[in-house]
Order: C-alpha cells, then sequence, then structure tokens
C-alpha cells in the first residue's frame, strides 16, 4: 500500500551522522566521524559493583516501572553538582532527568514550537538537534559562528526580522561541529537580546566537563535571573552514552510541560540505570575520573592537530578547540568538504563533511568535522595522513 | 516570565496514572491504580549474571552509543520468537528497538499524524497512547468497546463519516483497561474495513503473552496481508518494565520513518539493556519464566474475582479478563466512577476512574480500572473489602 506519512516526517532525512554507524561497522575503517567518547574512559568496575548490588538488593524497584520526572536521589545529586560547580539552577528551576540530552533538545522543542515558528541556530550546529527542531515542523534561521561564538550582530538581525522566534539554539562551550567556544562577552549580550526580544534560549551544554586548555567560561544559564534558559545537560560523555541519562534544568513552570511530553514519550528513563549513576554520584569520585578521561583526550587532541600540521598542507584552515571531541577544519573557500569526505572515505577513513551541519539541507560547506576522541593514537596518525593525501589530490 | 508554549502541549493534561505513582509513594495506600508487573516475577538472577559479564568482557560495546534501529542480535532474537510464537512478521516488515512500547505508540502518531488528522480508538483506551496522539495535535475519535472488542458497525461509521483518519488503534488482547479479547471474527473485519478506507492500523498487543483462561486468538498483524498494520510489543510485562525495552514490527517503508524520528528523539534505546535482553533470549528460558509469571497472575486475578463477588454487591457488574493486568468494573448507568475512587482513595486504597480512559477529557465513566498484578494476595483482599463498604456508601 501507499503510505500518507506525515508532513513533518516526509521532510526529514537519515542523519548523516547516524548513517555513518553502519560504514563503521567495517573494522578495517579509521573513523573521526562519530562523536563516540573514549571507551577505555568509561567506568566500568564501579559501575559493575553498584549493578551487582542493585540487582541483589534492589532488584524490585531497579526493574519497576519509576516516576517520570526521574529518579528523586539523581535529579537531587546532578542538581546539587550542576549547583556547585558550574552555578546553574535558581530558587524558580527544577531539574528532570531525561533519556539522553537528544530527548531533552526534542521535547524543549515539542513544548514551545509550533509548526512553522522558527528556531535560531547557530550555523554550522549539531545535526541531531537540528533534525529534532525539523520534525516539529520549526523554520531553522542560521547564525554564523566566528571564533568567539554566534555572531551577536546577526543573531540581532534575525530576531529582528524572522517572524514567530520561539528558540534560540546554542551549545556555547566547545560547539559541536567547529569546537568554538562563546566568549562571556557574548553570553552576556545573548541574555540581553533574549530579553529584548522575549525569546527563549536552550543552551545545550554536553562537553562541559572536558576541558584541556584555556579557561572556563560560565554557562549562559548561570547568568540567567530572568527563567530565560532551558539548560540541557548529559552523562554521556563522563559515563557512558549507551545507557541514555541526560537532564534538563529549567524553570520549573517548562520542566512541568517536558514532563507532560515525556510521560507520552517513554514513560521515563530506564530506571535501573538512574539507580546506577545515582550510586556512581554518591560513592564514586566522579571528578578525578574526569580529570583521567581529560588527559587522554588532551593528548589525541594534540596528536590529531600535530597530525594535521604535518600532513594537510597550509591550504587547509583549522580552528584549536579548547574541549570537546571535535576539530573542524575548512578547505579553501569554494571547494567542497563533501568531495573530500568521499575521497577520504573511499580510502577507508570517515569524517563527517560541513554540509551536514548546516540549516539549509542543500547547501555546501568548505568545512569538515574531525573527531579524536574515539580513535586511538595510532589510528590518528594512520588516519589524518590518508585525510592529507586526499587533501592533496582534491585541493593540490 | 510568561512562556507562549506550543499549542499542542498546552491541551496536554499530565497522565492520571502517571499522577497516582506519586500518591503511591505512601507505603500505607494499598494501589490497585497502577500497571506495573509483581515485581516477583523480575528475573533478577540471570539478569544479574549477564550483567555482570557484560560490564567485564563487553563494556567497551554495552555503554558505548549503538545504532538507533537497535542492537541487531535483539532484532534478530525478538523477530524470530515473534514470527514463530505469533506468525507476527512478514516478508515486507521489519522489526525495530524502541524504548519500551510507548515508544512505539508515540513514534508511530508522529511520523503519521498531521495536526487535525484523525486517530480512531477503542472507548476506553490506553491513557498513555490517548496523550500521544493529543501531543501531536491528533482529533480522537471513540468507539464503544463491548464483550468482543470493537464495536465494527461504529468503526464502519467513524470511518465513513469522520475525515482524514489516519489510524485505528486498538489493544485487542486483554485491552487495556476493559480486559476485553476482541473475537477473531472482528479482527477480519477490522483488517477488511482498514483496507476498505485505506488506513493504517496501530496494534498494541503488551499483554498477548500474559492469558490465564479462554483460547488463544492470533494478533491482527500475523493475518495482515497488505502491509497495513503497525504492531508494537515489549518486554515490559514479561522481562522487566523499569529497563524500557519494547518492539515495533511493521512494513519496512514505516520502520525507516520509525527510525528517522527516533534518531531525533533519543539517539537509540538503552544499548546495555538491549544487549542484556538479548543475552537473556539467547540463554535463559523465556517461556518457562512466562508461565511461572501466568500461574502468579492466575492467582491474583481470582483472588481479586473472588472478593469483588464477596463484596461489591449486586448491583456493580465487571468483566471477567482472559488475561493482562485489569478488571474492568461498572457502577450502575449514571453514576461516576471517580467519585467512588475519591472515596477509595481517602480510606488509603488506589484505583483509576474509568474517565481518564476516555478520547473526551470532560466525559464522566460509570467505570473503574481495578489493577491486580502488583499488589499481594493479602493487600488484594483488605482492599476489595475497603472498596467494597465505598460501594455500600456511594451506591447505597
Amino acid at each position: 500500500m501507499q503510505y500518507n506519512f506525515s508532513d513533518r516526517i516526509s521532510s526529514l532525512k537519515p542523519s548523516a551522522i547516524r548513517e555513518i554507524f553502519k560504514v563503521l561497522l567495517n573494522p578495517e575503517v579509521i573513523s573521526f566521524a562519530g562523536g563516540n567518547p573514549a571507551p577505555e574512559t568509561f567506568p566500568a568496575q564501579p559501575m559493575a559493583e553498584i549493578a551487582a548490588e542493585l540487582f541483589e538488593k534492589n532488584y524490585k524497584s531497579s526493574l519497576q516501572y519509576g516516576i517520570t520526572e526521574g529518579l528523586p536521589s539523581l535529579r537531587e545529586l546532578t542538581s546539587s553538582r550542576l549547583k556547585s560547580k558550574y552555578s546553574v539552577g535558581g530558587p524558580g528551576d527544577d531539574l528532570i532527568i531525561v533519556t539522553g540530552g537528544q530527548q531533552g533538545i526534542d521535547l524543549t522543542a515539542k513544548v514551545f514550537v509550533n509548526e512553522g515558528d522558527a528556531v535560531i541556530c547557530e550555523s554550522p550546529s549539531f545535526i541531531g538537534a537540528l533534525n529534532a527542531f525539523r520534525s516539529y515542523g520549526a523554520n531553522l534561521v542560521p547564525v554564523p559562528v566566528d571564533n568567539d561564538g554566534m555572531d551577536m550582530d546577526a543573531l540581532e538581525h534575525a530576531l529582528k526580522t524572522v517572524p514567530n522566534v520561539k528558540l534560540i539554539y546554542v551549545i556555547p562551550t566547545f560547539q559541536n561541529p567547529s569546537g568554538v567556544t562563546m566568549s562571556l562577552e557574548r553570553r552576556h549580550k545573548l541574555l540581553e537580546l533574549a530579553d529584548k526580544y522575549d525569546v527563549v534560549i536552550l543552551e545545550d551544554n554536553p562537553y562541559i566537563e572536558l576541558r584541556y586548555s584555556g579557561q572556563y567560561v560560565p554557562p549562559v544559564k548561570s547568568m540567567d535571573e530572568r527563567g530565560r534558559v532551558v539548560y540541557v545537560g548529559s552523562y554521556s560523555k563522563i559515563i557512558s552514552p549507551g545507557m541514555r541519562v541526560g537532564f534538563v534544568c529549567a524553570p520549573a513552570e517548562i520542566t512541568a510541560k517536558i514532563v507532560v511530553a515525556k510521560q507520552v514519550a517513554d514513560v521515563h528513563t530506564n530506571q535501573f540505570f538512574m539507580m546506577l549513576v545515582s550510586g556512581l554520584l554518591e560513592r564514586f569520585n566522579l571528578d578525578e575520573h574526569i580529570e583521567l578521561s581529560r588527559k587522554i583526550y588532551v593528548e589525541k587532541r594534540d596528536a590529531m592537530l600535530a597530525a594535521m600540521q604535518r600532513s594537510f598542507g597550509n591550504k587547509v584552515s583549522w580552528h584549536v578547540p579548547d574541549g570537546g571531541l571535535f576539530i573542524w577544519a575548512n578547505l579553501p573557500e569554494g571547494m567542497d568538504g563533501a568531495a573530500l569526505c568521499n575521497l577520504a572515505k573511499d580510502r577507508k577513513v570517515a569524517a563527517v563533511p560541513g554540509s551536514a551541519f548546516l540549516c539549509d539541507q542543500n547547501a555546501v560547506s568548505n568545512g569538515f568535522r574531525l573527531n579524536f576522541s574515539m580513535p586511538s593514537l595510532d589510528a590518528i596518525d594512520r588516519g589524518i595522513k590518508i585525510f592529507g593525501e586526499c587533501i592533496k589530490e582534491y585541493v593540490g
């Protein structure tokens, strides 16, 4: 039969990044394409101990239905960690647990965006968020990112001229895919503009704990005095992404709506892993663990930067990220990052072309994104060398 | 500030059932309100063994990102189990893993329903599904259920007269909340009408494995020759609901759209538990385990029916369900199930008023729903006695 799908889903293409996961099933492929944390950072041993206890002493609650807002102890521990480390969460805020940061973004879009409403996004931006907005029929409005983050003049121009803007979506810290961190000055300006034009800011901050250099810049949410910021965070990059445990900290009036949307989305987040993470936060030194992860990542970042320096020639430029998982590089103006990535894919090295991260799904980008967290140091060396050969071939 | 929420979410109320979870935090309350499986049925011991192995030998993949469609081995094992036991899944079908049956329902609605489109539902029906449809702006069209399931004349009338019907949502086996099983004849008729009016059927079948009496009736999907049925199932009632692992079996063209929607919803289902359930299906005798669960449930069902017989008087009628987790009872016409449930709540016994299961959120119902799977035999006896006293007080 002929299926009559909804308008919202008909316009949505499968994510290029998710599709790349399938290419990666071939173990010969060196991948700089995903966004996977290094598996050697997973705290499997302490997790195993807590899990064994949960099965033995607590299986009647850890395997049973839970409440939609999330496990109370995990909400409290997450909330106080956010508050004490990052000054996130004020008196009017509430914190709920979601099935990964992606669900926090998806449900925030669902509770704010009517079909045809606008969402302002950094350009380039995280494809999973762009597709979530598209899936509610949003009009995506790109605002360029430079080395200090979102361009505030362009943002104000968009706020002035685009009708029905509901959200400004930003990843201010170690942005995906650009690696850029928004300056403190621009964060203040962002809040000021959101106030002036009465718009909600969706701050996606999955990489905040993964800083390797440069100076700490506080989250936009920590400066939010008027309940204007929805803050989405995650345990994916500091504990494990496969468990799908994230959180949303936002004004209680907003989290109440997100909870209603979450009830119908998946009832609640995996109860066993909510209890497991709660146990980890209570009994395990997460900060020390993150410190070890950072050491692994800074070594990988620096190895990749050094290899790029050796192999990429002088026609390619890139930004040195102070944290996160990605390096963004640009071919000369007018060239196509997708063409380069295709060449590299034929030689079994995968990266994501910049066009995948644009609001306009048909646009071309001279950029491409390289992930350094997942590959081994050896794979970084070999893969970047091959990438360099492809650059020579394509750019000349 | 004043938040400007989306239209779809503004009309949605928190689920009465989820809200009742909070009442139940008081351990003195006897609850017939939830839909929890009995925790004594959770196979904690074999799950613990597989989990320990996953942490020891497989933590690099079990804690890492997975693919959106779900773990290949779990998809295959689930698919062949469905096929061999229930003849569900034909050559054009695919099976994907979702974060509980609720997500299967939610995403099916998302990929089919435009705002204002109609979804035909049994009346009464599962509140989680009704709210999912509401959250996409669907027009809910109720069709009454009698002791043989959905009324087929009323269904045809609705199909003839209501514009833009996208889905017919049914729980044909041990329906929630009525406990009714749709007859084989009506299942054939349902398919015939779906063909005639070119509509997709969403078959929600979470209780199929929990039959205690009566004769097996095959799923609607097993008789689907034209790719017209989306089948949603779950491991919640036969392994554990807290882990949130369900599945959708549907024509591949439909599952492809659901996968695109799932990418933006939560990326993928909990990877660790997909591997855990896959291990259980390989190495554990699930059918034997379900047989033991059935013995526990039939005893509880019969204890509740006997207690109702003793305490409810002759003005209340009820349907004896052949399976599932619920008994539906009716007060005399014109009376209000919600008033009775409020009386009972004051005496620390919880049940869900029938009005919660209606398409019209403001309608009154003389019915109420009792869950027998979660409470102990002793709690069933004590709670039903108190409920009987409330009936005497309210009905006379």
